[in-house]
């Protein structure tokens, strides 16, 4: 089977179906934001289909988080099995009372593809959640080193936490860039840097902000210009990590920033991050969150990197289907039990499901599979820039597999086009049309989506 | 069947297989907190089995997770529907893709079980994560007006915010309590006030803390002393609205202080809560993550209150089987969409799992159960403090279901000689042996239990 499926919109979208059920949700549950709403039963693949029977090519893949299509034949095993029965029903708290099947379900499934030097893994429920337990492990061991190996805790030091006062409760930060999403609670929001819907109004700490490089596109015509723009970038991260009013313990940075617009750098830009951090003794995360499982066209997106040493901890979520960091220095176990804790710690039913996807990319070579289609995908956008250079620009993602993503005047409207012609595609920073397939899309896949472009583009140039 | 089954344990806890299993699991997974590792297919009902065969009287539930027994009949039934499975293979970004099924879902499931006048929902993962949600909504509502309804952001508040500066990022705060346990996000953990273990080396808000009630037991021995000190501190409390660095948006409180050591306080101090944050503009969030879903002989912890306005937020986890908070005020959904927002917003597998959780309740009525089983246990908890007078102190919990606690001046070595006994039983705040029975706990589980605890103490007497 190829996998290939008719289009087929008949009514305007979102359809009166959806707008109904839609209307009906809003009513206890905030629907502002529902593109359509969905019949998952008959989607497949590729394919999604909406509650008024339209059927679209998603490449937007529920903002980048399905990794190996709809109803999935081996994931629809993984939810059948005894193991994810009894996770569901019997929910652990983890850390206290493991399961038996704890150990393997990790060491097969996400340890399978555990980023080279990194051996250790703490799971979590979210994005979000991840980054924080990265950055809460990054202040922990500041303190740690800071205090002295083996040194006790303070009375001082106890008592003034538990008021939210120094000693305890220190003044330390982490550093992001520009641009940047790391996530939405209250640590992770002090990180993120794209947009003010998601930060206006809500208290953060005093964190510091690099710019991150604005490159010129097309690269090879913007060498020279580019690698300034990177090497002003790196002074100015290693200045804020010099100066700024209080320790930076850590810096987290996504492979491409993804909601902030998918931004790019070059290997030399994060291979000049890994050495600034490590000079400076700042645990060094890479937010895999959306570039993790295979899109990139390697398993992880910090693999283009080609460091000499691994980044200190790199977080993942979306297409893994359950999220975490992973990490390799054992000092960022902490000290004591408990410091790193909660009940769940994520749950085991989500895992179980993340052991499925990991071995459907890994026997399949899904990575490799998108870094081939990814080339050929890429050549049909230099076309379309070519026949369209007022409306697609600043095309990127070359080598990058299906991530892939180009500017353009009106991306909201074009994304609206697009719906109504069977393409669901998405948006991201404030002029960026991105395609976020799945891992599965194939080279057949290419001549429907680019056709559709190809008409959208048409009618509005 | 009366669902009372033999307690055995033939090894020293944990036992051999326990502590190779966990020692493997230490390998990729800190597994310092771990207990015993489970045989969740042999555990039953009231009863945990782990690895060496051992079975235990659970009273302790998962951290007060597990609802309504180990692999109950009714929650197999739910995690082997075509809806659950559905949800686990096509995980959706809910705000932007729901299914067909999520109204329905939520209407019949964690709504039907909804505190009354609070008929809106916004679903999350974890308490934490619930919890930081709330404050959110209350810091947008707060801001929103002072802003003045239907005034749009400024452009110095939108640019401001992305650099963590004022006005975008103001100074809000949440008011907590000492020894409260809110979650362990940046947000949260700032509430957060019960041990240093959750709090040190960890950046937090300048929030306020006021003082909860000591009280000193048996109640009725010391009614004028309670009721002055809860006046104390609500006059605390209000001293702090009025006069903090910054204005204090919200309020949290437990209807019970669970990880910190079981404290209650009586109706008439939330009633006087309900009324300061009333007068103030507060937004008083009550955090039923621990007391909510039967276990007091009620539903939510917070109808023991008797308020005449409810609570404005009431946030939930644990027995839920997953996360979220309830609201009543429109207005507490934001003025714009996409700014309580992330790409799950919750977990539909996990409320599939919520729904069969709360019809279980519902329909046998397990709060009322919880209710009349607890009136028999806290007598015969009386009849041990009497028998123990210096073992068993400050017994607390009288109708509050199975809700009951008491200090001991080694609660650490107490629950390690219960669970030789067969018991696994957990403590809170730093002398407290806390229960936390399943909702389907019986009179008929009451001897066994006492039986251990009589023995236990005997022996340290």
């Amino acid at each position: 089977m190829s996998g290939v499926l008719d289009i087929s919109v008949a009514t305007a979208v979102p359809g009166p179906a959806s707008k109904q059920a839609s209307e009906q949700l809003n009513t206890i549950f905030d629907s502002r934001a529902v593109h359509f709403v969905v019949d998952y039963d008959k989607s497949e693949g590729n394919y999604i289909v909406d509650v008024d029977g339209n059927r679209y090519l998603d490449v937007y893949s529920q903002i980048a988080s399905i990794p190996v299509g709809y109803n999935n034949p081996a994931l629809i095993k993984a939810a059948q099995s005894p193991e994810i029965i009894s996770a569901l029903v019997n929910r652990p708290a983890i850390g206290n009372f493991p399961s038996n099947q704890w150990h393997d379900i990790l060491k097969n499934g996400l340890l399978a593809a555990a980023p080279p030097g990194l051996d250790k893994i703490f799971t979590a429920q979210s994005g979000s959640e991840a980054n924080e337990l990265a950055y809460k492990a990054a202040f922990m061991l500041y303190r740690r080193k800071q205090r002295g190996e083996g040194v006790d805790w303070s009375a001082e030091e106890i008592s003034s936490c538990l008021n939210n006062a120094k000693p305890g409760s220190p003044d330390l930060a982490i550093l992001s860039f520009a641009n940047s999403f790391h996530g939405r609670g209250f640590g992770s929001l002090s990180t993120t840097r794209s947009k003010a819907v998601h930060k206006l109004d809500i208290p953060s700490f005093n964190w510091p902000q690099a710019p991150f490089p604005a490159l010129k596109y097309p690269l090879e015509k913007h060498e020279a210009e580019n690698a300034a723009e990177e090497k002003r970038c790196l002074a100015k991260v290693e200045e804020l990590i010099t100066s700024w009013h209080c320790p930076v313990a850590g810096l987290i940075v996504e492979p491409i920033q993804s909601e902030g617009g998918d931004n790019h750098a070059s290997a030399a830009f994060f291979q000049g991050l890994r050495d600034i951090t490590a000079k400076h003794g700042v645990m060094m995360i890479a937010d895999e969150v959306q570039t993790g499982f295979g899109a990139t066209g390697k398993f992880w997106g910090h693999q283009h990197w080609n460091l000499n040493s691994p980044p200190d901890m790199v977080t993942f979520s979306k297409k893994a289907q359950t999220a975490g960091y992973f990490f390799g220095n054992a000092q960022l176990v902490p000290d004591k039990a408990y410091r790193q804790f909660n009940t769940w710690i994520g749950d085991p039913a989500r895992v179980i499901m993340s052991k499925a996807v990991v071995q459907e990319i890994l026997s399949k070579d899904l990575a490799g599979q998108c870094a081939r289609v990814g080339e050929v995908l890429y050549k049909e956008f230099e076309k379309l820039a070519t026949k369209y250079p007022n409306h697609v620009k600043n095309l990127r993602g070359k080598g990058m597999g299906t991530y892939i993503a180009f500017d353009t005047q009106d991306a909201a409207g074009l994304v609206k086009s697009m719906k109504q012609l069977g393409i669901n595609i998405g948006t991201c920073g404030t002029q960026t049309v991105r395609l976020r397939p799945m891992l599965i899309f194939t080279e057949a896949h290419i001549a429907p989506l680019m056709s559709a472009l190809d008409q959208a583009l048409a009618a509005s140039a």
